[in-house]
This record gives structure tokens, sequence and C-alpha cells, in this order.
């Protein structure tokens, strides 16, 4: 099927082409116009990938969430389940210039999916799956009561966090978000 | 100063279109063509107080600062620490329409803000008004050790509440809000 791997392979050009331009421009001066550029093709060819900004935008968003669940998916933590803990949160929460990338495109991504209909849905996918993510440490940290408060509270606390690190960098540093949720984890482990 | 009083009461009806548009059609509807429309006047009259939809933004942002602001400043809480200390921090999540609508604006406009310049400065104080409010309310709680990672962890907490009474309202309910603020500052209090 060459006309389905020329396609795939495309699409990966393209992903790394958004990549880059929403870490040089930010999420909002991701344009077509600009990516096409990036990507060395025309506006025309790529809107054989998405016709409107709101489509790549979505396009962006899959991505981050592609990468997240990627990096959870192979971590093999070691250690006590506080700092195994921490190794699952720490992929989610922006510790660098990538992860830092993709809390700006969720945080522009969850701005604009209030008003377009069409971001929702994938919307909805990362909250429930980040809200999963949360109430599994939960559980591996032997909290037993109130485990869907606790999983809300500390879902709650990692996304302010992450915001945080995108719109405060120089008070919220990555050292200073790892030592909030360590503080965090090991007060559940503890109650 | 018949000017200057016409200039302030023609801000304050604009303020209150402003304030219509943005709860029924969103932050990302408030065009200066709207805000024109509902206020009766023409778009070339209301370009005189913003000429930009980032002024616009920026001035329904002022609003919702002022608002919460005088709310906080008029709160005469009575009973137990944690529960005045609630009633503060209810002022600034999202426990019906009025301050969902508030949210709305606040998310857009921090998204916004890490691409607009003009935006961060109001942006920053927001955020250090919430801070501050938050490292009050923890020392209130009679909390001693570690008052700024308190107040930073409490601020995550309050933020990423609210982003969440926005984006799934189904499940981050006022009634859902309240309880796990109250969780979280029981817990200081106790700790």
């Amino acid at each position: 099927m060459p006309r389905l791997v020329d396609h795939e392979a495309r699409r990966a050009e393209i992903a790394d082409a958004v990549w880059r331009v929403v870490r040089r421009d930010g999420i909002e001066g991701a344009s077509v116009r600009r990516v096409a550029a990036e990507a060395g093709c025309s506006t025309g060819s790529l809107r054989h990938y998405f016709s409107t900004q709101s489509e790549l935008v979505a396009f962006a968003m899959e991505l981050v969430a592609r990468r997240v669940g990627e990096r959870i998916a192979a971590l093999r933590p070691q250690g006590p389940p506080v700092r195994r803990a921490l190794a699952h949160l720490e992929e989610v929460v922006p510790l660098d210039d990538e992860r830092r990338a993709e809390m700006h495109v969720w945080l522009a991504f969850t701005a604009r999916a209030l008003v377009d209909p069409q971001l929702q849905e994938l919307r909805d996918r990362a909250h429930t799956d980040l809200r999963r993510l949360c109430a599994a440490v939960v559980r591996r940290l032997g909290v037993e009561r109130d485990v869907a408060a606790e999983a809300e509270r500390l879902h709650a606390l990692v996304d302010g966090l992450a915001v945080h690190a995108v719109v405060d960098p120089a008070t919220t540093t990555p050292r200073r978000v790892r030592a909030l949720l360590r503080r965090h984890l090991e007060a559940l482990a503890g109650g």
C-alpha cells in the first residue's frame, strides 16, 4: 500500500513541522501558512491534512496526547510508591521546554474548545485520561477512602501547576513543581 | 466635569454590554462589532474605548479582576477558620453562572496572554493577587511551616478547579468544588 505509507510518512513530517512552529511561535502563531512553509509544501497541499486552524490545533493536541501517552507507557519507575507516582505525573507537567510547549498547546486548546464544538470531544478525552491516571496514582499510594475525591483534587493540582509553570515560569520552576507534587503525594500516602 | 462623567458612565454601559456578550457568546465571540451592537452604538464610537479585540479582552479581564476584588473586600465571613477561608476562595472559583463566565474570560485571557505581550502585565497582576489571597488564607489557617509552598499548592488547586469547573461542569459541580476546597483547607488546618 505505497499510497497509504506515503500518506502516513507525510503526516509524520507535517506533525514535526507543526511541533517546530508551535515551539517557536506559540500555538496562536501556528497558522496553516506557517506550517506549510516549515514543512516545505504549499498551503494547498497542507489543506489536504487540515483545512482550518481549528483542525491544526486539534492535530497539535492529538500529538500532545500521543506523546504523553507514549512516555507514560514506556515508564518503568523504581523505588518507593511516592517516587513511582511522581515519575508518572512528571510526564504531564511542564518540566522542560518540550513539555512546556505541550502545555502551551493544551492551554490554548482548552480555551478554544470552550467555544469550538469540534474540539470538545478531544478535550474531554484528554481530561478523562488524566483523571484516570490520577485515580491510579491515588490508589497505588494506598489511599482507600474517597479515592474519587482525591483523584479529582490531584488532577486539579496537576492542571493548576501546569498552568502556573507556563504563565509564571520564574516562580513555578520544574524544581518547584516537583517539590509541590511530592509534598502532595506524601500527604496522600501519609494520610 | 460633565465630559469626564459622561465618559465614565459610557464606559460603565459598555462594560455591561461586554459582560452580556461574553456570557452569551463566550469571550471568543465578543468582537468589537457585537459589543457595539449590544451597547447600541457604532463600532466607530466603540473604538474610542478599545480598538482591537485584545484591548476588549483586556477590558473584560479588568472587569473580572475588579468584580472579584470588590466581592472579596465586601466579605465579612463568620465562623471557624476553615469556613472563613472557604468564603474567600469561593469568590474566585466558578460556583454560579456569573463566576463561570468570569472563568471563561480568565481562561481565554490566560491562553491569549501567552502570545500577546500587551496582556501579560494584567495577567501577572491577577496571578499575584490570587497568590497573595492564598498566602493569607494559609496563614489564617494556622500553617506556620512552608507557608509559601502551601500558598502555591492552594493557588494551583484553586486554578485547576476553576479550569475543571469550566471544562467539565457535569463532574466539577459547585458542590464538588466546595467539598474539594473544604477537604484541602481542613487538611491544611489539621496538619
